[in-house]
């Protein structure tokens, strides 16, 4: 579920370069020694939902085309404290070299895989689905969102073209929800969706009127949400609802309570600490 | 302290395209409208320190150089919910643009120095400095350092070619650490440093005897790291110490009792929320 | 309704880069006049729709901050032969280096205006939009489109992220239309659509039932297209109904009178000429 | 006759990112049965020249190394609809995700070589070479050309660094043609050759004294290139003779009959249809 | 004469950050003071042709558009020691941080132009040329060129598209000169030129025969230099001769005797010094 | 020593890109006698220390995968006129397109390192290390520094962010030397060292109190330079020693007498001649 590598390899090999700078003086400091095959693996050290083997393999691939990293779980996997999650082996300089990179891509991403898991658990039982947000660390966005993703959300859209988000700001411009409406409806792609930011039921009225096909019911309370659904699903149309704003575990469930589709919330991404993940080389050149 | 905008830009273009991708339709649609000028100004609503403005003003003035963006605070100020940070002014749609990219950087930021002033906090009256590590999230290194830096820290070595870490598997390939250091010490540029990862007494011996310039003591007991630094403070030579592992707010202080020079730690970059940002605009095209 | 410069300006280096190559002879060979004023204007030599100006403002003002290019009608204006489109100014040489891949982008971007605006015409007395496809000169996806949206047409989906198109060799893969749609629907951004490319009203009815947002009638007659029509308007669904295949001048107004939504065509870009424009010069360094 | 791939292989992945964008959903959103095996082949659905298979066949190995992309016939060829033009296989998704971008490529190119053709076989039994202009679509300048070449052309300059052409513009700048040729002539490298546009037989003799390499007759009559070829013949000197200037299908047998050794047109890249392809699988994943 | 910014500036841009990588640590450290205003000039410690003023110039304003470097002699002056050659003022840390680029480039641009006026002063009163090889520093290409034009140079072909150079290989692997010549000949760009390399008379013979444009005497002696162009000459045909091979500020008078029309010698680039600049600075910031 | 293929394969194919151009005519010309296998070998034609045949494989088989290039001798190794030091096999086209920007290259670097073993050789029997600047040719920083280092040198830092030099303009500006190296250390990674250019022994003491890691003895007399050394050491701090300045083959040993630690010089990369090394093939395709 990852795009294609002509995508995601650029990224990886700025991420190398970050990090290497001019080079690896520790490494090309061990001279021929760097070149000797070594072997090791990656373990867990906390519990959490693992994401980013794929994209630690091809760290390793980018790197050096002889180290082999082999992924012990999918992406997704909830695993334990001590629990091996990928074998590797190739020139003991590579894998050492590739080490940081590979791990804090791995770590961020299981991180917020496993931030996700929880809020996607507390409302299982529901049939609202949790998504992301465009507050993603600047250039991650992809992976990012591919992250919650495998820990249970369902994605919003992936940048300002994908989707079109009305809010506050741009009703104010174009001088009304309705108003706002046409006038992007006319210049889109016609099979983007158009959602609106709506902050009062009278805003969500005017909203289902201007044929809105999202309605952003934000920074309301659950029992004006609850009347905002009533509302909206009593004018038959095909409106998804979508709750934001001041979502956290602690008040996720009762905004599911309310009967929206989506709810959504930056929280794994923004408030979400890195998996302890950490390699281990097992082998090393003989004396 | 941050480097030249011939370094940074790349970063600032390539993250704008992240969010643009084909276009800002909710922007474009808006037609003319989205040329009116507008204003508006960027307020905090949470307390933190503050990081990242001059870099969310090179957001606006990548993307539009008719926006002016002005920093109401200078990095590195703690701020109060409700106050004020920056105001701006431009064409409306440019605004909005790149309202999305320039908060998440900053927010993002903040929230590193923010953390970072509560270990530096608990130290400060303490010889020790605290250091960061290169955990950082892929594509940031410099910024996530600056942040840091900005929350009072001093910034570790920046990647793999300003400073020489000489850890265990490096040990290990090498044949042990005076071969290490030795190997190594005649491949470098001979301003930089080699620090030598050590997890006993004994190694920590042997790295000074070997002419180490730095020793990290790594996930050692305060028992043992006082120990440590009475051992190689008695050396006469000029070594740095640091302290590295499981350094948290709760532990930080009883680490720098022990005398060492540097604590190190991942943790306001690992396990820090974002500072909570907003963008509000105040005027908007007259109807 | 060109999307922000960051996006277009490395397109317009790189066109700028690939016509100069290492040097523009002619100009660098006339010595220091290659710096004295000069002015002109672009004509246009055939009647059509104009495109790209902005596009060539950008083109000079990439090449040399010095030249002033100042577009004399607005894209979409329908211009008649002789007519004065801009105005330039600036130094002479740089009016003449980038003179080739200005014209080259405007002539090509009108050109596909000019064929759009007849596509349109023919069907303007039907509630019928003209859209364009993913048929796009390598490079110029996000300007060919822009071109058939300022000759009218409403843009299709930009790439393959930001809409999903379910074609016959999806469906085969996926072991039939509802397995595709419920495995795609899953993985995807919610605000995103699905389109179901459908060849038969078995697979029409099919595709409404797995709750396709829009169903493509892929190479239909009339007859069975607007059987097609009245099948989904009978499931009082919101869908969207697209039609497509040998749609050509002589064809699309049949295809309009079925009933249809959208009628989509490659015509305008793959069966287009470049309008003819041209620059001329009109003040010369004095001798 | 291409360039070697360090040359090509930017371009093919900038096309694949421009129409895959963060993902490809339709395949991404097949989860694993996109990794199933395919095959397929293209046809030709119209008849014309081929080209562009070793560009299509770089654009799925740049994607996927494991896609086999095999052409059946040599670019250059004559095919008929109905015609399998290429064998390939390889992951399933691959080849979906891949086909629209290798597709546009062929059918351009495939569309200039066949209008070239027609001008080619029109002037067959002169001597007058035919040859192509820079008029051509940004970003496609080298790839254009070589469809050009492959039906039959010989190519003009590439840019404006690998020949001279002085105009008008560049004679009124200089102060004459004399002046024009002398001052570019000592500032470029010697083994370019020059070009002078003229329009009269006044223009044509000055060119001709000024030490021109080639003389181009720019829309001329064929009776003054006639006269035009005569004098310059008389001459004695190797000088080429290239006419310019509303050349078309109807047009170029008279021109060729002139007696020029050079006839250039855009038409083929400006004026002609893409060539009709298609892609066809042949093996599915079993379900 | 030098190629326009769009082609130069991606250059400097990569110099500066080569130099700077993640932090001009010196300035940077300055703090506020590194802005204040600072003023300088460069200064020629050596005699020699200066070379690279305008390139110097991009530097500094790549770096920081509120740097003025003003150049006070032009690229070609011969200047002695201690001559001023440029002023230059702007925030005093962007002094500093370009200073090193900025010289380097002009330093060595400078040391070609100076080597090269030698070789052409030996020949003045010949009617040969000098000109340059492609013998340049990777990177460095047209700037190298652009160095020993300044000093009086004609360039040679700058790459291996902007002319055909016909080697010892290449004519082994067509079969002999006239299959090369005229295997190539069909295949290229026609207003290029073709230069056969040769090394006896008999092959000059053959190149002559074959339709050379120009004819490369390659490690000739003298002697046969002379019976080469008697025999070239007596062809009748425009055909241009060049000498190459062991050309040195010894031999190089010799060699222009012969009567060769062009001399090429990559001595200018492989064996000159660089010419030693400084920079001063004159005001600081008051303390 | 080389850094990873990540860093150094974009300069690499930059090369390429600048050499080739829109193409190699003269080995496309050849057509499919191009793609022949040939075989051929490289030479030394001058006796030298060689350097940069890891760089040339990286070349071709950047350029083109199946061709082998296969080094006869380690970089660093002294040879001799007519040595064989690589062989290479593979298509005959890739070969010839591939040599000059190989050789020019390797040419440049084993000049590099051949001038660099003559100021080692100097002072071998003296503790002094010979070390390079940052004089270095714009865009082979890191290439050139590896050459200094093949040929004995130890390299200083490799930019402006992996050591400090404090130099008179910095002090200038920070108000003082104590000043200037109080700022900085505040502001820079901890691991980093300061180094203070001095002109006088008032300077020196005044480094050596305010902390200096590295003290240069900028442009000082031997008696100065010992005398400063002796009141170095006596400060009993651990502080390193750097000659620069008028520093040539002439000079070096005297100033490696006065007992410093290091001595910088530039002479390697701004005074030396490229090695003569070529290309010679030995198979061709048969005719």
């Amino acid at each position: 579920m990852l795009p294609p590598k002509v995508v995601t390899e650029p990224w990886i090999k700025q991420w190398l370069r970050e990090d290497i700078g001019r080079g690896d003086w520790a490494v090309q400091g061990l001279g021929a020694r760097s070149h000797s095959p070594g072997s090791g693996y990656w373990v867990a050290k906390a519990p959490g939902i693992l994401c980013g083997l794929p994209l630690a393999q091809q760290v390793f691939s980018v790197l050096d085309g002889q180290v082999s990293f082999i992924p012990q779980v999918q992406d997704g996997t909830a695993v334990e404290p001590g629990q091996t999650i990928a074998e590797l082996s190739g020139p003991l300089g590579s894998l050492l070299t590739g080490e940081r990179v590979a791990l804090n891509l791995a770590m961020r991403l299981s991180g917020i895989s496993t931030a996700t898991r929880q809020y996607v658990d507390r409302i299982a039982s529901y049939s609202a689905q949790f998504v992301d947000t465009r507050k993603t660390t600047p250039g991650l966005r992809i992976l990012e969102k591919y992250a919650t993703h495998i820990g249970g959300a369902q994605n919003h859209r992936m940048g300002l073209d994908d989707g079109v988000m009305i809010k506050d700001n741009h009703i104010a411009a174009a001088g009304g929800i309705e108003l706002a409406v046409q006038q992007v409806r006319q210049r889109i792609p016609y099979p983007l969706t158009i959602e609106v930011e709506t902050e009062s039921l009278a805003q969500v009225k005017t909203a289902v009127a201007a044929g809105a096909d999202i309605i952003m019911l934000d920074n309301m309370e659950p029992d004006q949400m609850r009347e905002a659904v009533t509302l909206i699903r009593a004018s038959g149309k095909a409106v998804k609802i979508e709750a934001s704003g001041n979502v956290s575990l602690e008040t996720i469930t009762a905004v599911a309570a309310t009967g929206v589709d989506y709810i959504s919330s930056s929280g794994p991404i923004t408030r979400s600490q890195w998996l302890d993940l950490s390699m281990r080389i097992k082998t090393y050149p003989s004396p």
